[in-house]
């Protein structure tokens, strides 16, 4: 008995906007008979696999629309029927976005899969705000970490020097105050400048900027209106930069401006 | 008197294949009329601008070919001589690249500016050889820090808590017995697996994987051979990565080849 041997591709779709995909991940979509997707429903990036069932297995309003064993047997099932998966993922695969596990799944079930990496929102958002994560005499490194709860940031924060690196944490507007507390109880400065930055690279990018003392009050803007393309997101997605590399938006991110509608 | 205004596009060139440009980097390339490099020489680059000039910036044996103020002055220059200059830059242009120099050189020339994410390769690399730089169970997040000089990774190495992330050193290969002594002294375990990772994405990837014990007295690769389209180069860009996640390589990278060859 021959059986028709399909394949998965974890793609990473960048921080957003269709444009900031790889040439590889494009190729791939083309290429596509199913795609299974968290991020990127804009008419854009359909047109891109214009062929291809199109699914949306993330989140709505909290909840996942699917569980992540649904999502990897599904994945395997039409592999093995002989379809090419596109599993289409925010940011880069293994960035926090259990990208690993799919891939042990489909290593499990003897599916051939292949990782094309994506840009992802943690360099990205910040960069395109006017926040260099690095920057000589600022800082020589940087640190992105989950903030979904104090067991995923706690061992690094209580014990990384204050101001050693940049911070990046994805996933933690809802722990923000208690991020805060956590880092000026180890000595970060209450002046410390961070970001919180929404929805990067799409049209309804939005960012606050002020100090770790000031974060815990901040203020969301207005429930998500609907994004261009995109419909009504029940939150977009959320950063916080923590360092002095933030006081470089003031320079670079009006700059910026001057030139971005070169689309 | 009117002055032609060119402009300066800073690109994310990624880890080294052209595939892994993002759709508006060779948006920007193909608009370019000069484009400084310091990466991507390969001809399947140059054919995304091939009406344009080509200046290679870099470095070549590690010695910078072009001081980063003659980068800038010959940025600023030709953009007000009102040419477009897409100015190509390794992985992503806010990532240990000077990225941010640049940029606020152009702001302070009064020279409009945009800034393309890339692909990091301080990502990329690890995924395409089968390390997620987190993964459930292993790692909440990941560090990305220059290994240039203990200056640049000590105050952060002799603070965090052992394994609390994913640590992912550029730039630090020569460094890389002092920063294993440093890590152990601190409480890293010496069975702490290490990976160390030559030419991502160019098909003279090697890799060696061992532990934090191991890893002072690792050998090299015989002296760099050609890289097909991209000639000898003096030496490879390499990327430690530390941490339990290294031990996924294991299960995800023999896998992954099996699909590598569909581009």
């Amino acid at each position: 008995m021959t059986v028709a041997v399909g394949r998965v591709t974890l793609v990473g779709a960048g921080p957003g906007d269709p444009d900031l995909l790889t040439v590889r991940a494009v190729r791939r979509l083309a290429d596509a008979d199913l795609v299974l997707y968290d991020a990127l429903s804009s008419p854009e990036a359909r047109g891109l696999a214009p062929e291809a069932r199109w699914l949306f297995v993330g989140k709505r309003a909290g909840r996942h629309s699917m569980s992540q064993d649904t999502i990897n047997r599904l994945m395997i099932r039409e592999a093995q029927r002989g379809r090419h998966v596109v599993r289409l993922k925010s940011g880069d695969p293994f960035v926090l976005g259990r990208g690993a596990e799919e891939a042990e799944a489909l290593v499990n079930a003897g599916v051939p899969f292949e990782v094309v990496p994506g840009v992802t929102s943690s360099i990205a958002a910040p960069g395109l705000a006017g926040i260099p994560v690095t920057h000589r005499g600022l800082s020589t490194g940087f640190v992105v970490i989950s903030g979904h709860a104090p067991s995923s940031y706690g061992p690094l924060f209580d014990s990384m020097a204050p101001a050693s690196v940049t911070v990046v944490v994805l996933m933690g507007l809802g722990e923000r105050a208690a991020i805060a507390e956590r880092l000026t109880k180890r000595g970060w400065a209450a002046q410390t400048p961070v970001a919180v930055l929404l929805g990067a690279a799409t049209e309804s990018a939005w960012k606050w900027i002020g100090t770790l003392e000031e974060l815990g009050a901040m203020i969301f803007p207005e429930p998500a209106a609907p994004i261009p393309g995109y419909g009504l997101m029940p939150r977009l997605p959320g950063i916080l930069v923590i360092g002095d590399v933030v006081q470089m938006a003031a320079t670079l991110d009006s700059a910026h401006a001057v030139a971005t509608n070169h689309t």
